[in-house]
């Protein structure tokens, strides 16, 4: 069971991802694929381990994401928090068909938290160019093999996966 | 009964507002947060009361928004627009959590438009991404206490609250 | 049968638009509003022309669209890739009014692509702020005259119009 959690910035996607992880469980791995470099995220760290409180149990994978998928399955539920990061700190080395693989692989469930990037102005400068692209690539991979495809939007759940009445439509 | 509207810019925000707070009403009050600043803010504040017509009576309010709803109360539905410039114009003074109070102790219907701001890129400035944080923290503590939370996408209505069958999912 | 399908960059707007182009086709004509003007967007059209593959018809428009449309009529259906380049390209000269006229006169589908382009934050330039602002009634304009409305989010299409069970609430 693959799910994806996607959403704005401060939209919820946390929350709604640890609900969706502790859904039949309760306790759970938290891969953290956030790294602390200065206090901005020290402090966002802190304001998500506060919220999240105990049951979990927590792996940090800045990088080698699928090492830690690989190394969790079989302890329960994870949740990954979160694919913008991962791809931010992986850069150009990132291998997105390779964590599809693995993802598919997983025999315990797999909750991944990412953001919605694409929804304002194009970027002025190449670089945010190149990752947004690139990011939206990785979500639309990863949605395609996930079971379930969820997006927060003030806090409230919408789901995208499985899609409702389309089926005479598309 | 407490509704949240929320959008992207120019997706037909207010315009949904106006028809939800309508719905069972001939007349309502329109309480504004925004401030005619400047010859951009004045042409759109124009350009909303063109549309709005005849049947709505005018209260300013950029900053003291939980006074204005207490004053109101009994006079039919309120539309506040809205929430993204009174936590501009109230700067970190903003107490959500008071507005959220007082909007729970309204008998008349208040419908509040706010703005979805986290869709795109992380802003550059640290002032930006803190104003973003705590606007979205502030969508959400409203959504919660919301009756019905509706976003607006290219002038289209999608409801959000109270979510579709998705209770044998969360 | 006008159909307009939105979205945030790399999120899947184009595949989608073309499956449901030929939903009941095997060829359709693909109106191109994109010009090759440096090494960037001619990547970006050549991964799109790679995509597509065999059964298209290209036919480029990137100002005058709705001669493109008037003279493509009774070719089959037609996919415009995008009105967001062709806004740009037109600049304070589209016809938006015009264009809504046109695709209401089809007689053979249209589906159309566009941007979500107002989920970030404000942006600091008035003339960015302008083009969001037209950009928005453009897209209002286009999905009010539409019988279909789509979102991709995450290449997972997401249908706006018709509506779900919203009668009871609106």
């Amino acid at each position: 069971m693959i799910v994806l959690v996607t959403g704005g910035a401060r939209s919820g996607k946390s929350a709604l991802a640890e609900k969706l992880t502790l859904r039949n469980a309760e306790s759970a791995v938290y891969i953290a694929t956030a790294e602390a470099r200065d206090d901005e995220m020290s402090a966002r760290i802190a304001h998500h381990v506060a919220r999240r409180g105990t049951g979990w149990h927590t792996v940090e994978a800045p990088h080698d994401l699928a090492a830690a998928l690989e190394a969790t399955d079989g302890q329960g539920p994870r949740l990954v928090d979160c694919l913008t990061l991962w791809l931010a700190n992986c850069g150009s080395d990132a291998d997105i068909g390779g964590l599809v693989d693995v993802l598919k692989r997983q025999r315990d469930p797999v909750v991944l938290v990412t953001n919605e990037l694409g929804g304002g102005i194009v970027p002025d400068n190449a670089l945010a160019r190149d990752f947004r692209d690139r990011h939206g690539w990785m979500n639309q991979a990863v949605a395609e093999a996930a079971d379930q495809v969820w997006m927060a939007v003030c806090g409230q759940p919408l789901r995208l996966k499985p899609a409702r009445e389309n089926d005479d439509f598309l």
